[in-house]
C-alpha cells in the first residue's frame, strides 16, 4: 500500500481529557437500567432477552440498581397477572430518585422545565425575551431568574436538583461544554456549561437545539420503541440528529450532524454561516423572507419579526399569490432534496421532522414527500418512514432535561461511575 | 405531542430474519479477539484496559480462545524482555486457524487471493476480462476458475478454505446476500450470495467495492490504529464506507453510505442511477468522460474503454488544455464539496480517499483540499485528516477476504456462535 499523506491541520487542543467511551464499552449494568428506561415498566426476563445476556446477570444488577435506589418494582396489572396464573413484577425507573431541570434558551423566548428521574413533568415555565445576542452576564441572568421561578412553581428548592440540562441553538461542543457560535450569544467560544454551572451551583450540561429534540424523542417519544432514528428540526434554521443504538451519534468532536450546513448548490444561495450553497440558506426561515422581500416587494410595505413576515407569506401563498406559492414550493423541494440526502446516507427506519415550521404544512406536502422518493437511490427497498412532530416550546425544555438525566445517568450507573470507584 | 404520521410506503418482506445484533450486544469474547486481531500482537493487560474489563476476564476469555485454536501465545521481542526484566507473553491471532478466499470481481479485471486468519497474503491471482455485464452463470464461472487458480497458487485444494468473501460494485445488500444492481451483472435482485456458496461449496460472503476497501483497512490499514473513521473511494462510481467503533456501519437496511447519489445539485447533471444532480455525475470516470466528448470534440476523433478516454484528457490536462483542465477543476471542486458535506455530517477525524483514480492527483490537489476546508462549516475545530491511500487490484481483493475472515469471527466467536450453541 503507497500512503500519500496530507494533513489538513493538526488536532491540537481540543481532545477531551477522557474520551468519550464507546458504545461497546458502556457496562452492562447501563445497558440495563437504559432497557428499563426506555421500555416504561417491563420484566427481568425481557430485559435478559434484550440485551441477550443470562437473566441471572440481570437479576444480579437489577438488585444493586434497587439497592441504590434508582430502580423499583412495581406490581403489574391485575389482568397480566390473572393471564399469567401468577403476580408479574415489572421494573421502572424510581420517579423520586433524582430531580432535574432543562432550559431551552431561543432568540424569542425562554422555556424551563422540573422533571422527576423517570421524566414526569412536575412544571413548566416560559419568558418571552427580547431578540437578540446577549453577554454571557446577561445569559446568565436570564437563566437564573428562569430556574428560579421553575423551581418556585414546582415547590422545590434549587439545591433539590441532582443536575440541569441547557439548550441553546448554535454550534455546542456538548462534551466540552463550549459554545462555538450561537445567536443567543454575543461572543464566541464560550465556555457556558463551566459558567452556568459555576452560577447555578449544579452540575450543568449543554448542547444544541437538534440534539435536544432527538433526546427528547430518545428518552419520551420514538426511543422507547426504536433504538435507532434521524431526527431533522426546522427553525430559524436546519438541524440533524441521530440515534444509532439508543445513543445520540456526536461525531469524533461533537460536531457533526450539521445537515443544515451540507452543501446542495455549488457557490449558491448565501448561508447565515458565511458560506454559499447550505441546504438551510434554502429552506429556513431567513430564506423564505430574504426570497418574499424580493418578489414581494415587502422592503416598503412589511417588516418586522421573521415570524411575522414568514406567517404574511404564508397568507399570501393560501390565497393564490403564484411569487409566495413558488417560495414554498421551492423550500419544498429543497427540504425533500436534503431528506433523500440522509436516507442515501444513513439508510434510517425512521425521519422524525420537527420543530415549530411543521405547521407549513407544504414542508411536507404529498408532493414534497414523492420529491424526496423520487431523490431516493433506487435499490428496491422500501422507503423509511417520515413522522411529522410538532412539538410546543416546553418539551423542548424536556428535551434539555433528558441531557440532563442523560448525564446523570452516566454518572450514577455508567462507565463515569466506574472511573470514580476505580 | 401532537403526531402527524405520513408512512411513506410499507417495510414489507425486505427485514433479515435474524436482525443485525447491535454494537452494544457483542459478546466480550468477540470484543477480546477483535482488539488482538486489530493490534496484531498485544499483551493480556492491555487488552483489559483497552477493553475497560478487568484483566481476569480477559485471562479466561483468551485461555478459550487459545484452546480452541484461534489465538496464540506470542514470546515477547528479546530487548522488550530485557527491558521489563521478565518474559514477556504477547498473544496474535493463529495464522494456520484457518484459510479464507477474497474476489474482487470488476468491469475489467477480475482478482483473488488467499489469506490466512491472521491476514498474511498466501497468494494472488488476476485475470482480465471483456467489459459489460454477465448472466449469474457466467459470473459464476469466471468466479470459480479464478478460485480454483488462486487455491492452485496457494498450494491448497479448494476445500481447505474456510470461507469465500466476494465483492461485487452497484448496490449490494451484504446481510441479505442480494445484489439489487450492479454492473457486473444483466439480472436485478439476485442472490448471489445463495448462488456462489451452492456453486463453490462454501460459505460465501458477498459486498460492494466500497466497503471491501473500508473493511481492508479496517482489518489490515488505518483500523488497527482508530475505531472510527471515513472511507470515500472514486473508481467508475464514488463509494463511501463508515467505520464506527471498529466495525462497518451499514444502515438499517444495509443500504447506507451512498455518498456517490446525493443531491449536490436540485435538476442537476445525469447520473447512471437514471436520477439528477447525483455527487457522482460529477466526479466520476463517466462524468469527466461525457464532458470530453462535448468540449475536447472526441465524438469522432477518440473512442475506446473509459479508462483510456480519461488517460487522454488528464494528458490533454497536462499539456494545458484549457477545456480539459476546466473538466478536471470542476470535477476536483465538486469531490471537495462531497467531502465537506462528510465532514459537517460525520465530524470524522479521519477521511482516507481511495481507488485507481487517486492518482489523478488534480482529485486532492492542494485547491481542492482548500476548497473542501473553505465548505466545511467555520466551527472552530480542527480539519480532519485526509489520507490518500492508491490501492493495486490484489488489495480490493484482500477486502473480500477480510469479509470472508470478518464473517468468519462472528461465527467461531461472535453472537452467531453463542446462537448456535443455544
Amino acid at each position: 500500500m503507497s500512503d500519500t499523506v496530507q494533513a489538513l491541520g493538526d488536532r491540537k487542543g481540543c481532545g477531551p481529557l477522557i474520551p468519550p467511551l464507546s458504545i461497546a464499552q458502556r457496562p452492562l449494568r447501563q445497558q440495563v437500567f437504559e432497557r428499563v428506561r426506555a421500555a416504561g415498566q417491563i420484566a427481568r426476563v425481557q430485559v435478559a432477552k434484550d440485551l441477550s445476556v443470562s437473566p441471572a446477570s440481570v437479576t444480579t444488577l437489577t438488585s444493586d440498581l434497587i439497592d441504590s435506589g434508582l430502580l423499583e418494582e412495581i406490581a403489574a396489572p391485575r389482568e397480566a397477572e390473572a393471564a399469567r396464573g401468577r403476580p408479574a413484577v415489572l421494573l421502572g425507573v424510581r420517579p423520586a430518585a433524582h430531580l432535574v431541570a432543562g432550559i431551552k434558551l431561543s432568540d424569542r423566548e425562554n422555556s424551563a422545565v422540573v422533571v422527576d428521574f423517570a421524566g414526569n413533568l412536575l412544571a413548566g415555565e416560559a419568558l418571552p425575551r427580547r431578540p437578540g445576542a446577549l453577554t454571557l452576564r446577561e445569559l446568565l441572568d436570564a437563566t437564573e431568574t428562569l430556574l428560579d421561578r421553575v423551581c418556585a412553581a414546582a415547590g422545590i428548592a434549587r439545591g433539590d436538583l441532582s443536575a440541569v440540562g441547557l439548550g441553546v441553538p448554535g454550534f455546542v461542543d456538548s462534551h466540552a461544554g463550549t459554545v462555538h457560535w450561537s445567536p443567543v450569544l454575543a461572543d464566541r467560544q464560550v465556555p457556558l456549561a463551566a459558567a452556568a454551572s459555576a452560577r447555578l451551583g449544579q452540575p450543568v450540561e449543554i448542547d444544541n437545539d437538534a440534539n435536544l429534540v432527538t433526546l427528547a424523542e430518545l428518552w419520551f417519544g420514538a426511543g422507547r420503541k426504536r433504538g435507532d432514528f434521524a431526527v431533522v428540526t426546522i427553525e430559524h434554521g436546519l438541524g440533524m440528529g441521530f440515534v444509532l443504538n439508543h445513543r445520540i451519534y456526536r461525531g469524533s468532536q461533537g460536531l457533526g450532524m450539521e445537515l443544515g450546513h451540507t452543501k446542495v448548490q455549488l457557490d449558491g444561495a448565501l448561508c447565515r454561516c458565511g458560506q454559499r450553497g447550505c441546504l438551510e440558506a434554502y429552506v429556513a426561515d431567513y430564506a423564505l423572507v430574504r426570497e418574499a422581500q424580493t418578489a414581494l416587494n415587502w422592503t416598503h410595505g412589511e417588516s418586522g419579526p421573521t415570524g411575522v413576515l414568514l406567517e404574511s407569506l404564508f397568507d399570501h401563498a393560501k390565497a393564490g399569490n403564484r411569487a409566495a406559492r413558488s417560495i414554498f414550493h421551492r423550500a419544498g423541494r429543497y427540504l425533500a432534496l436534503g431528506l433523500a440526502n440522509v436516507v442515501n446516507i444513513f439508510d434510517p427506519e425512521l425521519i422524525i421532522l420537527s420543530g415549530e415550521r411543521m405547521r407549513y404544512d407544504y414542508l411536507y406536502a404529498k408532493e414534497t414527500m414523492a420529491e424526496m422518493q423520487a431523490m431516493v437511490l433506487n435499490t428496491g427497498r422500501p422507503m423509511p418512514k417520515v413522522q411529522i412532530h410538532a412539538w410546543g416550546d416546553l418539551l423542548w425544555a424536556h428535551g434539555a432535561a433528558a441531557l440532563a438525566l442523560s448525564t446523570l445517568t452516566e454518572t450514577l450507573v455508567g462507565p463515569m461511575r466506574e472511573m470514580a470507584a476505580q
